[in-house]
């Protein structure tokens, strides 16, 4: 088993484009035995999402799905709150940073679900996932770019659109899956 | 609800970068409420994944997962059988000829699960998601740059790997939730 990864990585690198979000690298990397290529990788700070739930002592909680433009799919998707990690955050800070922001709860309780590559084949972004537990209603505070409304949905549902495809980002469904299979239920 | 899309989308573009697997776009784009806006875009031609499964009758069949050294992760990550549509190809097509390239497998039977956008804040990139059983094994054909070995796993080992973190690719994790919850249990 290649298990070794202590030679492989960056041997050189120049940076192709830098955005407001996004940068592209073309690194030159080395690769598990010796040989070396060219790699496009969009660097990203990193991000959190977090799957808000209210009634979590019911047996089919409900859980408040945003529905969002999204210029990317062309259309409305239905998400988790999510966001970038700011300079210097924690991914627990950010977490309960964009819930309050994008849906005015604030959460007694976060707890940490699971952390997933978005797309390892060409960036290195990862979201943190949480789970968001007694809930206090406010107001949102939302970025100028941002159009979405609040949908709570019982979980049973949720599943449900996802199988049918009704859900479609990832962090969304598999946030959706975690919580289902292994925290309430 | 802002249901209507037929006003939001593209006013005008620019290519800021053009590579060999992603090209990013700078957009100015109109959104639901006529204001507009730059978005960095990176557009990718999309993907297909596919859940090789064996003893697929059994009650805990087996999946073949894949090992393979991610530089974005800089570490070895868990995946199943993936890759980008060639011009022309459909998803289908492609998780076919990905599972062989990469598994040496030709199923007799594959079957749509879901489809996935990756990360809709940065990218148009879809990953489709595909079951593939009825599996009759023979020779991979690797790309010079994929390092990776097979390992079959059983697909309540494969659930716990999630649990516990060890499962880190989000495409990965949700087709084997997908597959657990829809179609293999």
């Amino acid at each position: 088993m290649h298990d070794d990864t202590s030679n492989t990585g960056k041997v050189s690198g120049e940076r192709v484009y830098s955005g407001r979000i996004i940068s592209v690298d073309l690194d030159t990397v080395r690769f598990p035995d010796g040989s070396t290529g060219k790699l496009e990788m969009i660097r990203h700070p990193g991000a959190s999402a977090v799957v808000p739930v209210l009634r979590a002592d019911e047996d089919d909680p409900e859980v408040v799905l945003i529905r969002q433009y999204r210029y990317a799919a062309e259309q409305f998707l239905y998400e988790i709150p999510a966001g970038r990690l700011d300079p210097g955050e924690t991914p627990e800070q950010c977490a309960a940073r964009e819930l309050q922001e994008e849906t005015g709860y604030r959460a007694a309780r976060i707890e940490r679900l699971f952390t997933m590559y978005t797309t390892p084949g060409f960036t290195d972004e990862k979201i943190h996932l949480f789970l968001a537990t007694d809930l206090t209603a406010g107001d949102a505070a939302r970025e100028a770019d941002e159009f979405m409304e609040l949908v709570p949905t019982r979980l049973s549902a949720a599943l449900t659109m996802i199988e049918q495809g009704a859900i479609q980002d990832a962090k969304t469904a598999l946030a959706l899956f975690y919580a289902a299979t292994f925290r309430l239920r």
